[in-house]
């Protein structure tokens, strides 16, 4: 190999883009702009070394003679000059970890359900995102659980009964929607795609799929809202969390009241940030922002967790007591969101709350906390009455029309499905709305199948619920004793 | 290597049979004639190419010297004169995906069990006949749980009982039969095998298994029944899906009728195709037929699911009262299939049906409906008195003489046997009749060995239900409030 | 390669021991004496065609080049004179199939408990006796339900109470023992060991195990017996199979009385043979006898199953009512063996037997039989008052010291064990000690711990049954109709 | 290769340190110096060998040609000069199972939980400590569902409780505590870090964890408890095994007090050592010393089971009775450890104990005895006076704040945690302090979400036992015979 022209390290650093770009290793000069794309590993984690020294991360995958046996010779441009290395030419380059991609994407109709959603974000989308999103506390059983359990419960069909057209037409809230579902709140849509919660928005208007902004979003309020044309009136909900300057809180809800949207989702599950260890592993890219809270991304001794770090504004002092100053700064409707006993279902009635939202944050706070749908059915039992006073929402693992069916004969108005559609976004607006298209197909479809054609046709009998009815608590009965602990006291002996 | 003999185009193509078979690989030209009946992948693959240039297919595969390192060179038949090549030459060979053979089959007699039917036919029929039969509803949770929930069934075996000499005779609907059990109607079988449902008929004969022919068959009726000789008077039932245009349903009927079927069964539970998603996820040959329902495969951008586009015809508000239009047209017996309810299967009874097929279609339509064994369960309890009424029939998961001999214990008359039908006739008609022996046997030792040497002596006290019995409803009983949810309803304050 | 000394077939034929064995592989002829015993694939693959042409054998193994690279040069010998190849010479080497060592066996010592045994017997046996050994009917779930369900039972120890000083010996059918437990009956033990059932008789003497020995035992009583010397009055029991033939019943019964066995278990849960898949598949060397039953193994097209074939003599017509013509030859003691209901259980006490033995052929014969310990609480339940009328035996997956004593404190007097004396007589008479010293010692520390020293102290509360109770079967009641099916009877309308 | 100097024996010999190090290998000397630090394998299994012949150890993983294609020629020293081999330079050098490490370990403080503290330890200790930490009785049945059953419990969380300020602060047996905790006694903690339970006491001071001492420490109770200045009173017990000779007890009971720990826990489910199968397969290094019990390892042909060996001396003739013999010679606080039943339990309270260790020694003795919490959930259904009577304690699979949480709110005082605190002293002092943190926080963050802000507001409320209440005894009830077997009975027939 005599091609041994001396390249200088300014004449290399110009190769520097995709569209250009070449990379030194082993002191060679390798033109790389035709074969990064079809980089099994991806261009990316080429590109990052474009116009660079390339030799550290290239050997710690290939062997020495991959570059020569795979590229022409043509593409061997000459060697480095290395009178001309700079400190910091031979400087690393710039962590890019949380934009890798790692697979090309397949095609979005060739995705045909939620999990297919999920699958496709596992494998595309960078560790991070993927982390902070999929994460649950410490050992993931609840949000496991909450999955499961659905499949515990057995559909009880009647046939024969018309099912030509089935309608999953309902209204939340006093908004009419074409499915009963909505979009829970969930933190941070820009880190799977750029068009963020606007592109949620977007993809929802279609079936006016109402979606819960988060405290925690990637744009405020005044931008998402208008990502969908006024004249269509779409259905949007903020999700609040109370801060501990109330006075924050008050201003974000004057704001949010501005922007036309009547309900708030009263997030209460989270006084404190559970602990989602794979979140904490993987550091996160700091400086990302969540402009409603004021939030910054950085990464401690603790790990990278984004959930714990950007969650420090919330009150871990609210209490029942404090929904009379929500009261006074916030005039539409209420939900309380994170209720996990039928106890606390009871007094959001009792409170005159508009609805509440049944469900454990995904599992993502504390962990062997009750799947959802546990929750609604322990309601069912000791306070059938609160479903005549309050709607009453599920959400946590509902990844099947199957799932929804049996929230609503169960008792609910609609459920809440969140983690799906950051992984659906993946695909912006357009993946949006294919998935909302399969969530209502399965829902149709369910419907017919159990022998119903409207909603309000939904009822229990419909549905099996053997398989749990012995894990449903009753009142406040057990058959422990209960604060007869001597905790702490020292038996007369022992005091010797 | 000098033999560069220059080949014209015209000259290769002439060699595209399997018996003279060449290809062209990298300009290449070789006489693969005799390799390609031992090629790991099947000759098919290869002779698809023959009279070709197979570069593209080759090279996705294999490494360049695969074929030079491997073939004798006096298989090196020249190379291609390039200047002959003609457009239409180079198009890629006709797609043949329902036709590959990826393995060879065992020899049948070393088949000894329904499993090995169904791992031979994944392993050995092409991708997409594989995902239609095998498919089911969304999840497969009905589906496998039809076939665990057997195995929670425990025999109470009692012994010496002089069992030397059993049978497994019996009556279904009217028919002498050799064995309690038919062939549940299901679609399309001639995409395992030309024989189709032809050769299920020939290979039921000898122990007179009731065949119920689809309404989707491959074969018309009247090319189906004449398979078995007439004097063999083989019992024949026909399925019907009730179709929109009601006189082509009639006119079907009428038809059935002339070939001397004296019994249909209604399929009723699936008003709307179930969501298959394997079979989705396989493009379909466009064009197959099913001459009784008058429809066509085709793709779409759901999917290639043959039981979603094929099921097009079918009426979902075909309802109850709509028997009496069936009573008119047909005047034999009528045997309602898919009940999923004692409520349903006693409205059976109660209009007079002559029998009832408990099952869920093979998981194929509703996923987490419930498993076949818990239906003929909830009968037992609920309505005792229909087992003397009419008869009653499960299908779904039955894959073991021990699970018919439950099912017949706990009141069935006899069972019906969907998929594992297909998979036996992937060995045509001989196959089918293996696999009859196969189940007529494992029946035999298993009354033997419960105690019984006739199926009239079947009774409930030979099974424990106990692991079960928990999960079988009990009238309309359930611990939840119903119908009394506030869906979309607001509370007087979230009208402010 | 110039060395072709050309060698005679009669000459090659020479070399056809161990010790001097010489292969003929692609003409070549190689002195493979020295390589054989290293051979990763075990000697005795290539000894079997010690101065023959293995080049059929080895092709299917190995690359060509395998021993020109391996071997010394000084290994060839020469090339086969191919004017001297007969047919004789050239037919393939005897079957060896049983025999066929895989691995060599780990130090009997480093051998811990009754797993360790079966694993090392799974990897050193031959297939076909692995097979034969380990095989169970069908699906295979009662025998592994059998293991499975001692662990659903917790213990419920006693702390404190002086267990320095356990003792485990106790006394079966008025015989002295060492352990409460004893070798159950298992066929054909030459198989695996040529000392066979004699291995086992005096592996059991120190202990003072009872054996009782396999009516298809592969050396007849009149040599077991004396394999442990007559003063050690060593307590050996006998199992029968009824033979269609009942005079060779009789003779055997008068045979085995004359060698002094007291007691006979009839063994009544096979009147017909179960269907072990596992035994079908492997073929099996033809020829091999059973002495007492007068049996011969062979092939047919159903496969290989030794227990199918050999068990052809057995009288499925036995019943109840024929222990008349038992007791009439038989003036000893008597245990029914296979017993799966309390309502057989009970029987056997009112007829006055002397033993019944709990259990299923260790899953062998009917899929989904209840596992041993289900039927022992099952008598518990419905007739406790068996228990102080004859001894009550369990088998079926007992392989550790705790499953011992949970059957002892459930009320049973000992416990058989099958398979796993098998797996140990692998090592011969002294595994079958190292064995039974593992099995006590498990039970002695077990006793230790749950707060007994004497087996005579074993009661049910140290035991709970709470995860088994809801299984157990109490009196004949079941929710489910019985005996009320319609089956093969016409309703009105279909007779039309 | 001609570099064939001759090297003697003592010159080889002196190149013995990991600074300097050659070895030989099928007589040719290498230096491999540079090469010992990026063994896969890692160095010490090289050092070990340095100045030595590893050719034997050398052969069992590497083929010939491995070190001579991989280092530079340079490093051929040269060939053994084989007239200089002395019998004792020819010995394999010293074992050092014990002290090998596989792996590196990561950063402490990338360790966030206890799962990761065991797998850690897992691959980076020795595989002898390894099997003896980590070893359970026979299958592990009773050491994976002590963990599994804490997640059978579900958390009924109340929320909006004003959690801004949580205090994990309770007292242990009269001792102020940061956490309700305390490090269960666990054996010889300097096998796996050379500061042992010294490195126990100061990682625990911070929190003041108490530190139960075991009987068999690695270190002398008077080194460890000067390990934590005497002005921060850190709680130390200790763990006392009754020995066979009483005297030896005695002596050592003065010299405890002396160093002024004020509570023993007597250990009393240990009276003979259970079946550490894990523990048994891999040798010890022998002659390792407990020094407060005298015991020093040793294989011997069962195995090289520390547990049992280390044992010997413990009385299993200990009763009741004795505790009069324990209060003469103990005039401080008693907790009798390893109550595994109600009855023992009560029996604590009821002769003045002044506390209680519900648990099965980590499932490493009797396997298949009740899983901690069921023990616990026992005592509060039959003898729920005891606690206010005495404290009670769990061991056993606590692994998460959430476990000490359910124990809490189910009764509890505190909880023992045992391996966990082995794994944390990998990393030494400092390892143990930040497991410490881990648990706090984890602790802290469950007790704000379920509603608490403070140890005494446990109540039995606050989690759902539904899933473990069927498997919690009552009383002595259960529903079989007990004490009526015929075991070794003869009925009068066998008598003839």
């Amino acid at each position: 190999m005599t091609n041994q022209t001396l390249l200088t390290v300014e004449e290399i650093r110009k190769h520097n883009t995709p569209e250009d770009c070449w990379i030194v290793v082993d002191g060679n000069v390798w033109d790389i702009t035709d074969f990064a794309p079809q980089h099994p590993g991806g261009g990316q984690i080429i590109w990052k070394h474009a116009g660079r020294d390339a030799t550290t991360s290239y050997s710690e995958i290939h062997a020495p003679s991959v570059l020569s046996s795979n590229l022409d010779p043509s593409k061997l441009k000459g060697a480095v000059d290395s009178s001309t290395i700079t400190d910091e030419w031979q400087k690393p380059p710039p962590k890019l970890t949380t934009k890798l991609k790692l697979h090309d994407k397949p095609d979005l109709y060739s995705l045909i359900n939620a999990q297919d959603f999920e699958d496709v974000a596992e494998s595309t989308i960078s560790k991070k995102t993927w982390a902070f999103y999929s994460s649950a506390a410490t050992d993931c059983m609840t949000r496991s659980k909450n999955r499961e359990y659905f499949s515990k419960l057995w559909f009880r069909p009647r046939l024969l009964r018309k099912v030509g057209n089935v309608s999953t037409k309902t209204t939340i809230l006093g908004h009419d929607v074409g499915v009963p579902f909505f979009v829970s709140p969930a933190a941070m849509a820009k880190m799977i795609h750029p068009e963020g919660e606007k592109g949620i928005a977007r993809g929802c208007s279609d079936l006016r799929v109402p979606q819960c902004i988060s405290n925690n979003a990637s744009f405020p309020v005044h931008e998402i809202v208008p990502a969908v044309p006024k004249e269509k009136n779409h259905p949007f909900f903020f999700q609040l969390y109370v801060n501990r300057e109330r006075e924050k809180s008050e201003a974000l809800l004057r704001h949010v009241a501005a922007q036309g949207i009547d309900t708030i989702f009263v997030t209460v599950d989270g006084p404190v940030q559970g602990k989602r260890e794979a979140d904490e592993r993987v550091k996160v890219d700091e400086g990302l922002i969540t402009p409603m809270s004021g939030q910054s991304t950085k990464n401690d001794r603790q790990g990278g967790g984004i959930g714990r770090i950007m969650g420090n504004y919330i009150d871990p002092n609210f209490t029942w007591d404090d929904f009379a100053w929500v009261r006074e700064h916030w005039k539409g409707k209420i939900v309380v969101k994170g209720i996990q006993s039928w106890q606390d279902a009871k007094k959001c009635a009792d409170l005159g709350m508009e609805g509440v939202l049944l469900g454990n944050h995904g599992g993502r706070n504390l962990d062997t906390s009750p799947p959802a749908i546990l929750i609604l059915l322990e309601c069912q039992r000791n306070c059938p009455e609160i479903f005549s006073q309050l709607e009453i929402f599920v959400d946590g693992g509902i990844r099947r029309g199957t799932d929804i069916l049996k929230c609503l004969c169960l008792g609910a108005t609609a459920v809440g499905i969140g983690r799906p559609f950051l992984y659906a976004l993946n695909y912006g607006e357009e993946g949006v709305r294919h998935f909302n298209d399969i969530m209502r197909q399965e829902l149709e479809v369910a419907m017919a199948l159990v022998g119903i054609t409207d909603l309000a046709q939904c009822e229990a009998r419909f549905v099996s619920t053997a398989e749990l009815d012995a894990m449903v608590g009753v009142g406040e009965e057990h058959p422990y004793a209960s604060g007869k602990r001597l905790r702490g006291r020292m038996s007369e002996r022992a005091q010797l």
